[in-house]
């Protein structure tokens, strides 16, 4: 189905080339100050075309709340949203008609429903994550503004070019001191500082032209995109099956073009001594319980502990490439399919906005 | 919630030191054969102390079938399940009274609930697993007796001993085609044939050692165990967030101790080229349509395509150690918390059906 | 929430007096031809202003598909449906803001959400069913076109002018093998052949007398509205929580002004002897397997047998009305609240569409 | 599905004779106390042989808490249930292999599953209610001790012996003012002195002699169970589809046997004008603000008023009689079913606690 969330719900409408995208928002709490103008910034963050590192198509992606407020202020009843396809041309991609596109939805699509939109990628589209990131907006705010919590996401690595933490990890079996103050301090101005959106600038650097090294060869690159949420309330997710981590996996490996995910010391951690790896409590400076290192990732037994929450979200390189492929044809025969146009060298920046968004909602869940 | 899936749906209850776990499986296709020597193997492979690399706790779980079967033949009603605790000592470890185990979930629990379990883990305790154990068993026969579905996991790494598939990804960007011919083929006998449950002999020597070492240490070491589903029907899974990996992310990362996802290239997609990544299309000598090489994991569009789905597990090492740790206790002050008594130094080996079990509960979904 | 439907799902959105009400429709069938011609007949026939029985606001209710469909074929997409609200007059009620109307939600409203909408009666307003009625008219052109499934409603009492069907289950405990053949023949066209949608011709009549005499009182007045579903698959209904007759209930009392669901024999069935009220089995003239009578109402055990299924939907006396009302402002003072304008005497006629609409979400669930 | 609840959810297990019936209960608040003597009482309640009135089945139906508290507390962990089947034997009614039994289950189970149990009514026996009634025992225990809230149900009709305002409101569209006093003072006690559980002296006489005039004919009686709810929350259900009134409707048509429901004024409401239908809102003696009347239901828009809830439901005669039945046989032969043995005159004492118990499962969702 096309919903996410138990008691704050949206479910989400459109695809690449129809009259529009939106999306119903419901369980947004009442009496919260709420305007369009506070829903389009990270839609424009979303938006393709940002820089000459993103795919050149421009789409404005002006979002129209349709009930749900009066003067302003939530209601308490479901939040309408709409977004119009500026570009509706039908059938943008005729050679796709003859073979499915390797690594997109084409065939599965058409396997599972007996009819495929006709051009571009129907709800796999990129277009369909636009209601998530409205629906997004509206969860970051009221958490910003109710609770506290920050929600700040960056790229972290792009093909090989990754932030010094995650060799750190990879290397040493540990991170640096360092690590846990940038996660305390790292906002948006500094991650929109640069095109990237990578907030160190070394790694910024080789990221720029890992991507426009992909651009030149007509191919693309995928990367990571790293997450920490502040200030979230302890005691937030359930024992057993509805752990946080396993909210926020669902809610990651539901974005297009993901991979993997993982949360606190992830991967590296497989690879730690359970001595070294345990987070041993303190009591901090600030008077507050906590803990010293956080391998866990600010969840313990699938329950928030008050520690940031971090995680790591894997994108492949995106499928749409310029370059000529040998494939096969639905009729089964081998053919070359040349996508024409347009293509992204790499989504990890601009998916930056659609990890905070699903961080948030699956916070507000 | 303690409730897993929609049409097939496993609710447990129980904690480590109660009378009894158990589950109740909803869903469950009548007309199917069924009695407990069905689901007994599963529970039996998941159980603690089975050799000298676990730990030395003999848990006997007999599953007795309460409900939904008459003459050994499942009516479409639920299925009741019971395992009763023969250990059912209250209150084992007392100085987890005054300190909260790092890395447990006491600390979280007592902040959620305002109380917690004496002893043991509460629902974060392992032994919450054996009704997600049992409720996939039934699965796995359903999906094997009706669509000839295979699900197959295994240990593939522990520390750093890893299966060379493992290291290829990392170092070469690649998989030998060898790989594939190995998830086509891999099965649970072959698994069980080493006590560590990875079926590549050298890996196993040093995993081994790996274990063992740690053993002698007092510590514990994580690990991944690698799962393949073959013979899957095509069209499972839906396009926006429910896709196929985000409920398996999701079912994963449920399991305790769990710290990271993967499916198909994962993480390591991120680092390769789209033209090298994607999966062209191809007729396959016994006339189906399908990929040639399959980074795709066996979903496209969060959709499966009828190749084999295979994904990665990250486990954590054991929280529980038998070695002194520095921490704070509740009432923040610094101590030694001592853990008495045994420990399971990896507790990956005995985390391959439970990994089973969920991806079995996924497809059912 | 706002949702209705696990597999077919209706999310509505929308107040009385913002930009517009609409809902997105998920789980429909791939491959169904399909445009705004076939959903809006039942939205034109919910419309307030169609007789001179009903209230004079004339709302013109056009409705737009957003999504989901390409060249008149549904693609298995969710289906985004707009209709612009016209009259967005803020606050048109101005004695309602010192008077919480009697029986409406104005007061429990404001205690739940500490704000409501300034005019109308927010989501409580009819106009919230019109999402419902879209997503309807979807479903039921489905369930004809793929099942042959019929859906036929009627108004069948307006206060105490009731048709005889159902005074002859309160006198005598039986109905007239004539009200099984009514059942199997009655159709819209019919039911629409009067203003009052009842389809027996004296009994018309005297609702007829009825409401005018009420609208001339600037009264209102209650009814009820019977619906017979026939040709639905045999097998409907899980045993026991959701059994088709609860799932039908919590759908007709989800309409505004309902008061009561009674299937088959209803409240009626009470006072029957069980040799008198149990259904015995036929071989019918077609050779098919059925019941002689029907007060199961086509429900067995909470599984639909194959008979038609019956209910009748007791709907209040409107509570708008344009008398002057004796009541309490918010801060607890004795007034007289006047309701200025319009309203509606009956709203029996106009609910017809809509419990037909709630049916088919439920055959569709 | 076998649940019931989102937030506190039961999920219940068993048939009529497998090795027991039971449920898990999820939701529950943490740090209540609880054992097995909160549970039974309900238990004792819904047992049949409890008078010369109700079948001569003596089910003893002992109730064991598997899990959830610790030290008689509720760890806020799934509270597991059991209840064994004392009466296992296999088959009990041999000619119900050859006939499907009228306005029974058998025919619809063995169309939707191919299988049906052997004996009994599977699913549909009144035994799957002992799950609910446990599970309801608890949320009634939490609503009384954490929120005041009173529920109490009680026999108000068998056949056409009726309580007083029952006539009232079918005669002259109104209630007695002793009707509300009445509504605020029945209890359990009052409602258990007599047999029939109908708190009305000369009812209950009546309702006796209808009963028991139906035990001698061997034949089977209906009637209706009223229920009231006393000091609910302001501001419980949606104002959508979740409207309290229709979670209400869901859980009263999910208990077996069950043909309508109403609430407030209910279907006689429907005959009434709406300016006498209208609750005038005033300022009671105790300061508190509230309505005059009460023919809302406790409910206005979907969402409680802090009045009185009350609701009627009905219960058709119990469709295993001890007499002949002239039926069809599943071969299609007419026959005569002749259903040996003990039977249940009237379900609708035993009913009562059922009532109750769904009444507490819809206030703690």
């Amino acid at each position: 189905m096309s919903s996410f969330g138990k008691i704050y719900r949206v479910t989400t409408y459109g695809e690449s080339h129809c009259k529009g995208v939106g999306c119903i928002v419901d369980g947004v709490p009442p009496g919260m100050a709420l305007t369009e103008a506070d829903i389009q910034p990270q839609l424009s963050r979303r938006r393709p075309g940002q820089s000459k590192l993103t795919t050149p198509r421009d789409e404005k992606d002006r979002v129209t709340i349709m009930s749900g407020t009066e003067f302003g202020v939530t209601l308490g009843t479901p939040i309408g949203l709409t977004v119009p396809n500026l570009d509706q041309r039908p059938h943008d991609y005729s050679e796709t008609d003859v073979f499915p596109r390797p690594s997109h939805a084409d065939y599965t699509y058409l396997e599972k429903y007996g009819v495929k939109a006709s051009s571009g990628g129907g709800r796999a589209s990129a277009r369909e994550t636009i209601g998530r990131v409205a629906a997004g907006a509206i969860a970051e705010k009221y958490l910003k503004d109710a609770l506290g919590v920050d929600i700040v996401a960056f790229t972290s690595s792009v093909g090989k070019a990754a932030m010094p933490f995650i060799r750190d990890l990879q290397e040493n079996d540990t991170v640096k001191p360092e690590f846990y103050d940038f996660l305390n301090t790292i906002d948006r101005p500094t991650v929109d500082a640069d095109i990237t959106r990578c907030p160190h600038a070394e790694t910024a650097e080789q990221i720029k032209e890992v991507i426009l090294k992909k651009a030149e060869e007509k191919d693309s690159v995928g990367g990571t995109v790293t997450c920490v949420i502040r200030n979230c309330p302890v005691g937030l997710g359930e024992p057993c099956f509805d752990k946080l981590e396993a909210l926020l996996a669902h809610a990651m490996l539901s974005i297009p073009a993901t991979k993997g995910f993982e949360f606190g010391s992830g991967f590296c951690g497989t690879t730690m001594a359970g001595s070294q790896h345990n987070d041993p409590f303190v009591k901090k400076n600030d008077g507050s319980f906590g803990t010293k290192t956080n391998f866990s990732g600010g969840v313990q037994g699938g329950i928030t502990n008050g520690e940031n929450i971090y995680f790591r979200v894997a994108f492949k390189p995106a499928a749409t490439i310029s370059r000529d492929q040998e494939t096969t044809s639905y009729d089964g025969v081998v053919g070359t399919l040349a996508t024409r146009g347009r293509h992204d060298p790499s989504v990890v920046p601009r998916a930056v906005p659609i990890v905070e968004s699903m961080a948030a909602l699956v916070i507000m869940e």
